[in-house]
């Protein structure tokens, strides 16, 4: 099995490393600026420049048998093209409709599923209304493109930051087409307890797996650690957590790993956001479930059955490496590696606040789990 | 961490690929006429000539941190060479007294290990003297080295069988020193039960892991199917076992795995031969224990602690899927791929016996393994 990834990062890197034993062979597509040290070594890559036709794309990776992506910001014009020469997974068109709030919403709720109350509005339309109808302060503004790991997020509490953001908002129009943001999602600011995510596969026959469920904790919009299964979370949110994934996966088709976000608040439970894609969020399953997330990723997209997604024994922690101000090398931390703990590192450059590798942790309770966070916190700094 | 391995077959394939996670990088040796296949693509790999001085191989290796073996028969003076340069784990000693069957036994019986009553022989002393101090038939002989998978090895029940030996020795004396076999055992052919393995680790400050026993399967010398852990195998037997590795362990000051196979008859634990590496019988560790022999060895050789061996939940399964008589490519078996049961494969072009890859089977019990092994039986034929 050939299979060609878009993106060359961690993602790409953890998928190839959960094929080559299955004798998977790997291609992969690089936008022109885009670093490559993840998969470096792992197969050709190919770097895409302007004149390339998917064709050219398809050829050059190698005529792939199948197609996927590490990333929801892919080019899906050239997705869809693709398509004519192998099958694509997940498809093109959930890619294109999760890559944007608007569409991932209306998607979300066109299935009944439980979102906080939102709004979109664009360019110069007043944003005040739009609050108004969720319910006024406080609330977050979004782009509804290029938004990660807390980018182009707004958290307005009051009308001073409201005219904050409208000011920063007429220099983001000012922008050239190409590079401004022309559209905003508005939504009620949650008060919730925590934030969850659950991932789940599906193959194309429609077989579906789903991971249990972690607690996520972000610092400034990024994943810092998650803790499986999330601690002490009812049966209830659970099974609403299980009927999401299950539904998204069977009412849109989808083939491969889809994971996604959702905030507790009290025995509600809503979707902040979808990743058609493995996840960061499930980096645990390598070395906590009987089959990781990147191995039934390519399962699904190969059309073999899935693995088991048994957790194991205890509770399974996932810390995410951040790159460090002072530390400009790429050393492996392997001084983390201890009974049970298991390092994933990635080969990138060193630079503050980039994901340069995790660590998974199986421990035998949340204290115990605790007490090895604390310590990593306060080494790797 | 730069490891250096001698070999180019699946183990060092598999030990990469354990290692590429944790950020190590890998360099191999290949022999003069070596296939490189499992391990294309994984790291530089080093052809071998008689006019490389072992700084030579070390510099082109690119100066890894570490040296280790995937394999004993390996030339131990280049090995203790390259100590000068960086540790080299297990110890040439080490590797040098398991390279030769009389040696081998030698450490075993001298730690008080029990073994099969054995007599060693040369060129044309006789042999009816020493199948007389071990109580006469039935025997096997076996040359001291190149014996694998059951090559240079003889079942002696009677003088007629002798008789036949004695013929080809003669012939195999003929040949030129270099690659003639002139030194023997002869051991007392055990009734035995079955054949157990037990595999352990240890790293250079004394620290130790051991993995529950598993129960081999041969056919005409070559393994065909393990059962983790070994049925119904007695407490004594477990410990037995258990007590046996610890002490070759620590008794050698052994650094990385070792794998034991003993004959189990009645209450008795004999041990039948050690393999100062990590082993086939050992592979199921990669989908049943939380860490497997690869990453441990891993470990132990770069100086980490050592991960947690508990297996998995359950009964393992590991099947070797060997080239067939009538199969003339190296297409991957991927439709063996079922929700318990997982892949991996060698990348080796097929050829009859050749080991291409394993599947490892996670079952609940030992009835619905055996049924799996069965199935696997009939297809892969």
């Amino acid at each position: 099995m050939k299979v060609g990834i878009l993106g060359c990062g961690q993602l790409s890197r953890m998928l190839a490393l959960a094929g080559w034993p299955m004798g998977f062979r790997f291609s992969f597509l690089a936008d022109p600026d885009e670093p490559v040290r993840c998969v470096e070594g792992l197969g050709p890559v190919v770097r895409q420049d302007g004149l390339m036709t998917a064709r050219d794309v398809y050829v050059a990776m190698g005529s792939p048998d199948v197609i996927t992506v590490e990333r929801e910001s892919v080019c899906v014009p050239l997705l869809r093209q693709l398509k004519t020469f192998c099958p694509v997974y997940p498809d093109p068109e959930i890619v294109w409709a999760i890559q944007n709030r608007h569409r991932e919403k209306t998607l979300v709720a066109d299935l009944g599923i439980p979102l906080s109350p939102w709004e979109v509005f664009r360019e110069h339309e007043p944003v005040q209304e739009a609050i108004a109808r969720i319910g006024g302060f406080p609330v977050v503004i979004k782009s509804t493109e290029d938004g990660y790991d807390g980018h182009n997020q707004w958290v307005i509490d009051n009308s001073e930051q409201l005219e904050a953001f409208e000011k920063e908002r007429e220099t983001l129009l000012q922008k050239p087409a190409s590079k401004g943001i022309h559209e905003w999602i508005v939504e009620k600011k949650i008060v919730f307890d925590r934030e969850i995510s659950v991932i789940g596969a599906r193959t194309s026959n429609g077989n579906i797996v789903m991971y249990t469920s972690g607690e996520n904790h972000h610092n400034k919009g990024i994943l810092v650690h998650s803790v499986i299964p999330a601690p002490d979370l009812s049966e209830l949110l659970h099974n609403k957590a299980r009927d999401y994934i299950s539904r998204l996966l069977q009412e849109t088709g989808y083939v491969g790993v889809l994971a996604v976000e959702c905030f507790v608040a009290g025995n509600e439970l809503l979707v902040n956001e979808l990743a058609p894609r493995v996840h960061n969020s499930g980096h645990w399953t390598m070395d906590g479930a009987a089959t990781s997330q990147f191995e039934n990723h390519l399962r699904a997209i190969a059309s073999l059955p899935l693995g088991s997604t048994a957790h194991q024994g205890g509770v399974v922690g996932m810390y995410n490496l951040l790159g460090q101000k002072h530390s400009d090398d790429s050393r492996v931390p392997d001084q983390f590696i201890a009974q049970g703990t298991y390092l994933h590192w990635y080969n990138k450059i060193s630079r503050p606040g980039r994901k340069l590798g995790h660590l998974n942790i199986l421990a035998e309770n949340e204290e115990e789990l605790g007490g090895s966070f604390e310590s990593l916190k306060s080494q790797w700094t």
